[in-house]
């Protein structure tokens, strides 16, 4: 991986790491190529907003691939470059989580998911473009860019992580990290055709993230592969060792699913093939006495209220650093009164108890979302994140890893949820074991990303 | 270990472990000394419920006992006994969960955690004594036995899983498996004087665990050390390897607590000499505005009526096999209607918020329970639970530990909640290097328990 062009099948961050031990590439190598694919293929997704600046990039990785020299890396994933969602702070990079009002904030310490990746010896190359303050699902970012789906120019890449998704699904890094409250890492991941991890509440540190609403914050992971998540996961958590990942798994029901106005048809096949071709599947989960649309209405209530208190401050004082959009949200969540909070809190309080029901001896495979990517300026459809909600209220592991694409179609990503971050992973690798193959935009799909400016820094 | 009296430095699990590697000792003689120690003790403690039988036990023992000789152990440790909560299933032992309904329930196969732990050679010794359906802090089971508290006689252990806490504190079993929904591994441990520990949601399995209210139902660990938890936690999880575990934490926060009506003197003085020991200590954190009691009625109401629909055939069909007091529990929490309901979740949503906030970047220190072991047949002060409930209910991981002792007063717990086991497992070690003591309850001190009969299985 000299080069960055004309490559289809890029190695993920466990190849590229194998190559690292092996002394078949190095990480200053993987480094340039990076530096040259960002380079190229930047403004035309539009997924990051601060680099750091090359010559400490590529002083990193020489340092890493020294360590590999002298047979001492840090971790097996020493010297593998990441990108990070602009609401996790990287010290010395700009920490805005997408808010103008926050633009020219300066993280003054690594967030505790950031550390214990760079003590790993990963290394940050950017923050990462992302919808305003995590609310929302275009990731078309009026204050900083527009991330562009790299599969489909003209399709939103999903949000609220969707520069991480974006970065990740166009080769510019092998992993970044985004966050997830109502489905930030995996809707993008789906759409944008990588695999998105959603751990555990509690599982990966949260501290040093821009609040959405706290109890539902998650720090989740981008990457090609599942086995790069397994990798990562561990490293995440702040052990370190990688412990040796199990394959067992409880049974895979999947959730019965019927083609209608609220699921594309395509989604609906795919989950089908996949639940043929799956080896532990178990009876299927009929989920239709959930009023899945309700909550996520209430688990966006409830994000739109914490939002409103977490950002009381800054709007309040700097009311033009936000978007009319974001100030309309909060603003209704704010307004809400104390009857239907409590009606949203027993929603959602309902669907916890139905998913841990579901997940007592048995995984949930089904779609990531209802639907393909929505097309740029078109109508979103409120029911996109119909799936990521009750995994994330619930606190609940789930991963969304890329299907078999259709006739050229864009991406559809199907999810596993489970109990257990071992289980979820196992089950995801024996569905989908091969490395997601790098989107290649070109000039010719779509109009030059005019407001992405990569600003350097250090 | 070769006997089992006169020790009053009993090792913990490490430290038998390293015996096995070292060959000082092995699982055969332990399993011994552990017998003999169960035959001795069990009457005046009333910990266990069913005891595998001894043949078996000896057996599996001496199969890890070649192992280790061998060099081929299944993990660091393989051979340790272990006690595990009757509501967790065991293939072929009794799963009753303290219900008089399910007394003749055998498990047909392993919950997931104690899977784990078999597989990495640690050996299922008994089922241990709890109360009623998990569902109070007596363990003083009708239909089962009563636990006596081992340093204590005349005052109850705490619970739900007070067999588990008093079975380690007495030296039975060098670990134990228990439940925790709204405190029911930390109190007992607390008031027992060994370690207990709830991890994040979703961190150890939870399938083949009798349900009290699944998103609030978490499996955790009583020890004697906090390295013991760091030690067995891994294992739980699933993963295959131990990692090394981080020394790093967030500062340490603790609660400003002044004796009062609802909090005992000694616990306060035992936090104040903690918090004047800890090394990484942050400013105080006033939780004075949270309504303690009113999330603690909120999550047990939640509890009560979760049970109600998981026990609501057993009880239409066998209501004798329930106690009154617990039908008149669960009656209760039925009967609530939606406006009752939506306050209580709306209550715990605002407790979820308030915990992850205050855990933002630190860890904070308190007691584990604001009260010592209230006597056998003396009234249980409501507050009891205030300080485990929050924890759980956000499903965030949290420790308690044996503070030191008092003029032989009643151990005391201390807890340290954060927002990552790795954290919480880090600030806990800090804070607590020692082994725990085991009891030595002597016939003197208390009635033999009458009602409790170990069964021999297998």
């Amino acid at each position: 991986m000299a080069t960055d062009r004309g490559i289809t099948q890029y190695p993920d961050a466990s190849e590229l790491a194998a190559g690292f031990a092996s002394g078949t590439t190095d990480p200053r190598t993987v480094m340039e190529a990076m530096l040259a694919r960002i380079k190229r293929l930047e403004p035309l997704v539009g997924a990051c907003n601060d680099l750091v600046a090359p010559v400490s990039l590529l002083a990193a990785a020489e340092a890493a691939a020294a360590r590999w020299r002298a047979g001492t890396p840090r971790s097996p994933l020493d010297g593998i470059p990441f990108g990070v969602k602009a609401n996790i702070a990287v010290e010395g990079l700009p920490w805005h989580a997408g808010v103008a009002a926050f633009r020219d904030r300066t993280a003054s310490k690594d967030a505790t998911c950031v550390a214990h990746l760079r003590a790993a010896g990963l290394i940050p190359m950017a923050t990462l473009n992302m919808h305003e303050a995590a609310l929302g699902v275009t990731s078309d970012n009026q204050a900083f860019a527009t991330t562009r789906n790299p599969w489909a120019p003209q399709r939103i890449p999903g949000g609220s992580s969707g520069g991480s998704a974006a970065a990740v699904a166009s080769g510019m890094v092998p992993l970044a990290l985004g966050t997830d409250s109502l489905g930030s890492v995996r809707l993008p991941s789906a759409l944008c055709g990588v695999v998105g991890f959603k751990p555990a509440r509690g599982e990966i540190p949260t501290d040093g993230v821009v609040p959405l609403s706290l109890p539902f914050d998650h720090v989740g992971i981008h990457a090609r592969s599942v086995r790069d998540v397994a990798c990562v996961l561990p490293i995440l958590r702040g052990e370190r060792e990688r412990p040796t990942p199990s394959h067992d798994h409880p049974p895979l029901a999947h959730w019965l699913l019927r083609a209608s106005r609220t699921v594309d048809a395509p989604v609906v096949e795919t989950l089908r093939e996949a639940v043929a071709s799956a080896e532990r599947a178990a009876a299927p989960v009929d989920w239709s006495d959930v009023d899945l649309a309700a909550v996520r209405r209430a688990g966006l209530l409830i994000c739109e209220r914490d939002a409103a208190r977490h950002f009381a401050t800054a709007l309040r004082e700097r009311p033009e650093g936000f978007s009319a959009e974001f100030r309309r949200l909060v603003a209704w969540g704010a307004a809400q009164g104390p009857a239907r909070v409590r009606a949203a809190t027993a929603r959602l309080d309902q669907a916890r108890y139905a998913l841990c029901e579901a997940l007592r001896d048995r995984l949930l495979l089904g779609p990531t979302t209802p639907h393909l990517a929505p097309r740029r300026h078109s109508p979103i459809p409120t029911s996109l994140a119909d799936f990521t909600v009750p995994p994330a209220i619930a606190g609940v592991p789930a991963i969304s890893f890329p299907a078999q694409r259709r006739n050229d179609g864009p991406p559809i990503g199907l999810q596993v949820t489970g109990a257990h971050s071992g289980h979820v992973l196992a089950a995801a690798a024996s569905l989908c074991s091969e490395i997601a193959p790098v989107a290649e935009p070109s000039a010719s799909g779509a109009s030059p990303n005019q407001r992405s400016e990569v600003r350097e820094t250090r």
